[in-house]
């Protein structure tokens, strides 16, 4: 059975990830899964909250927003709702752990580093895209960081690497990487985030219809830790590119 | 090796579920898992919101709030800030998802069940409780709504039970229910939704500290499953009893 | 002429104070008037608002709220609204002023003491039993706050101890501590705070239908006098038990 | 003993009436206490909130506001601050209730009449002088409402005349019509609302030091029935004068 | 061919600037263009806003706001509503704008200027009355902050003088000072603000239905520049009067 | 002189205009002015605000953003904020102002178009880049329409072509086209927009620090007309290229 785009079952979208997007940013990354694109910025301010002050530790932290006609119907803007959806805020939140997954507060020292993902264009998996890009722009403000002497001469802030992909269960067959449509007829709809050594960091599986059980998690969990491997690869490859200007 | 409060690492924390709280709501329960107490009612209207309007279908849905002084230390009110934190936001959220996997809207017609959940005191696993104690308001109301005749004769608005229970790994060890104190030292933090009969609704893992692998994932699965499993049990004991009042 | 609920005129509903009711609060009562049902906390925290600061004197504040089902059709959260209605601000203004009526600034030291008052159940005079409530639980955590050493030794901070009860107007017979359903047909109604020795605090009366004169003005002054007076008793009697936990 | 501005205790300050202020509005007054000057507007609109459609009666609603320098120091603005303060909605709230008093919904058929009360400069004593100017206002409304015959031939919306006057106890001496100086010192501070017969619509009493007793408060209900009888006369007074404009 | 009131293409209507009218502020100013009533005043605070801390320079800034009922049918409060409008936005910070055009910030000291311009009645021109008539009441403030030694001596932190004055195509005609009805019938409606020497401070010129060519513009930048000449001779008039009280 | 960037006075920066830069707009722009870089969708749906309603006539509308660190530095979210700033709200409406002065809206019919100018990359002049990059997308927009019979045969929504451009005085010499660097260093600063026949929609002309003359502004204007017309043939040029997709 092939899918709506022609893929396998366990296959990504084509995945494109482009540096040095923004000029003004210490890490920018324009990232699409298929026809989900989102641009990540990774800002860098010295000093952390107030809370977490002479502490010697810094802080990591993530914003995501959709522009309103990222999607096939406009939205409202929250900005002028005055108010941010749930949705948003439990976005925001997983992205934001997501990345801090992979942080030695002590090694990046008392600075704040702030990604905001905002969905240019939506099709499915804009969260998993976007912590994907986040963590190619963090990488390269941590560099920025570290070039800026920020961060302390033999000290690593990335404990790691890490990436995110969706996985459903769609007419009784378990998909990586489900765009919109397919996410829509998702009978279960899970999102996984994994560090480059294969480990989790995130696990959030919804029965969209009927329950599942042990078996079809099971199948997800493996499907998704694929899909994660080779996004690592991705974004080894794109940091290993040089980055003009 | 013995848990802070003697239990072993499998074991359930005491609940207490007692219905009829509330003289006004259709359906109430004080919900406690050990300190945590937490206080549900499912109210009950006819008719449902504008966008389902002539569906011939129900709605529910769940609003989570923490009283300000729930807590150790007191939190403002989100009315007096203004607006909804994304915490409370995530969890109204996954309160409201979990429930409507055990709804049937059409037999449900055209009511909307809304569920309170109002954390009174907390000491770890409010979310958890809120789900369990819920289950039972809303099976209240449900029957309610069908001795009314608002349900149809003969239809049956509940597809089955949910329960919902917190695990983690503490210090190395996978924990059942962990009360705030080991949330807090938890390395891995999951909360694990399943219907009666040991099917998932939800799973949401995050690592705290380290990531987590398989193996680990695996255990806290095994462990879950079994405290929903008592729990389901809890909640038909209730059900079983005489509502007074 | 007997009352909805066989009571005289001069009669309150059954009360009943539970202290210690969290484990988390300085000072915790559950309190009801009849099926009226209103959980008070006193919080008290180091320090005061910045306004205060230097100024060797406490604080004293309140917040009131009700439970969405707390009422017999629910009603909007206000933290889902985004603002508290005027209502809510005029209770809790009046709770925080009845309190403070008693309260020695100096003596309490630059502490602050926040009392919240949440309606789990409302039955009619839902500010009285909150404010009663609330000296209650003021009272247990400004003796914790003398334990804990923040109060000095020597100082008492209270100066005295306050109560309230709603009087009013029923089909032209003055009624003392009314429920709903004689609220909602009462033609004049009257809150009136107290002091143990027989003083006012607060005298807020409101023509609903008909102006009142002042004789009438005059039998609702004594009903309430009579009333706070045996608050009073019941607070003293409460404060007598020994707080377990 | 005599006052600051050399008033006695039982005497208001100068008070000055100016219908028509407003070019615009369908009644509208300019009214003074002494230096406190309030802005009274009183708009008409045919038909009532949702709430009220097809009961054939009437609705009368006021809003209060201070313009951010009518006080000594600048306040700032609510509209600014996003949100309307617990002061703010208080006074709102009685202002509505007490024009309301004097209404005959079933008269007034289904119209609304919504009273702005802006303070131009503030002296102490705003919320009494809005309270009496917004009746003025409300008075020629009425009459604009009957001239273009959205009320019917023959009926009388108003059943009486309302007015506002605060009365407090200043070192021991109950005084009328506090100015700022004295509402700062007062011991007791309460507003009354009376109607133009002589009878209550309001008692609203505070110990804003010492609780007060029966005696003390006699005292005050006196002065302020004195007060407001002569306000109704200065109200009859002034609505007697041929309108210009 | 004359206008709707009688007056010349190149005619302000009659302008009224009563200076004191208020005894809180420390300048204050009630200015009217024809029915068009304004209400400034210039609010004095030693200090300056955190971003400008030890800069040595002051600030000044303004607010704009309509009363409710100041137009013809009664709008809603932008504090009831919760959020200020954009066209309020947009003339708040046009008024600072333009009344900064006249500060020499080093001179004023770190001092901070807040206008406040609250229309009381609108008929056309409220954004133009405001800038004429907030001139004054900063002038008066300045003058009450040299005589209070807040500005250093020999300092005069005004450059000039500046008043503004709206303009417009009515049916082909350029007319200066629209009143409301000239307003929405205008092709063309411009605000120019102009310092006493005839110099532009700002010019916003909007086709409201054909765009306009340069001739047009032309024609309504002379009107505006002998219209701002006209009412900067006003505003040394009002200046030049003795400020009683 | 030559400009920072080796411009002349009355060069444009390097103008890009890409086309269906979005799947799911109707109309879709990502223009850049040199650094400045806008993304401008065109939203179209059937029917009107509820205002508009039966009048037969379309409704033109525009929301104006600028992605957090589309700066230097990083902005706060207007979301997270909960407010949209007077900037903001300044720029939406002078888009709206100007697309809707080349809509017929009668042609239009009941169809309502919205405008989203999200700025990802800001280097000056990004409202004049939205409003020339709105009017390609609205231009996609009105085609699509007309391609999908929501226009009726025969009409032609749009009367012409809008275009914008910043100019102004730097170290007394005016320009055309600010840089941010220019922008900041600008003693006068102002916008343009024309229609592509040479006429002005908006001429919105501010000091920033001394006045300006007339013969300033007469300079500037030229320099805008030219710059408007050049920006009118690329808009032309881009919209005769073949639009894939």
């Amino acid at each position: 059975m092939s899918r709506i785009d022609g893929r396998t079952p366990e296959q990504l979208r084509p995945v494109t990830i482009q540096r040095g997007w923004s000029k003004h940013a210490e890490g920018s990354v324009l990232i699409s899964f298929g026809d989900t694109r989102v641009f990540c910025t990774a800002s860098v301010t010295e000093g952390v909250p107030r809370w977490r002050k002479g502490s010697g530790e810094g802080w990591v932290t993530a914003e995501y927003s959709m522009l309103p006609r990222s999607t096939n119907t406009r939205g409202d803007r929250e900005s002028v709702r005055g108010k941010i959806g749930g949705r948003t805020h439990e976005i925001s939140r997983l992205i934001g752990r997501s990345l801090r997954a992979v942080i030695d507060y002590k090694a990046l020292g008392e600075n704040t580093i702030v990604l905001d993902c905002d969905v240019l264009q939506a099709d499915g998996g804009t969260r998993t895209a976007a912590i994907t890009g986040a963590y190619v722009a963090l990488a390269d403000a941590v560099a920025w960081a570290q070039g800026k002497k920020l961060v302390k001469a033999g000290k690593q802030p990335l404990t790691g690497t890490v990436a995110a992909v969706s996985v459903g269960i769609v007419d009784g067959t378990p998909l990586l990487d489900l765009c919109y449509e397919e996410d829509v007829r998702a009978e279960t709809d899970m999102n996984v985030v994994c560090t480059g050594d294969g480990r989790f960091v995130e696990v959030q599986g919804t029965a969209e219809a009927e329950p599942f059980d042990r078996k079809e998690l099971n199948a997800l969990l493996d499907l998704a830790t694929g899909g994660c491997a080779d996004l690592a690869a991705l974004q080894t490859e794109a940091l290993a590119r040089t980055l003009e200007g």
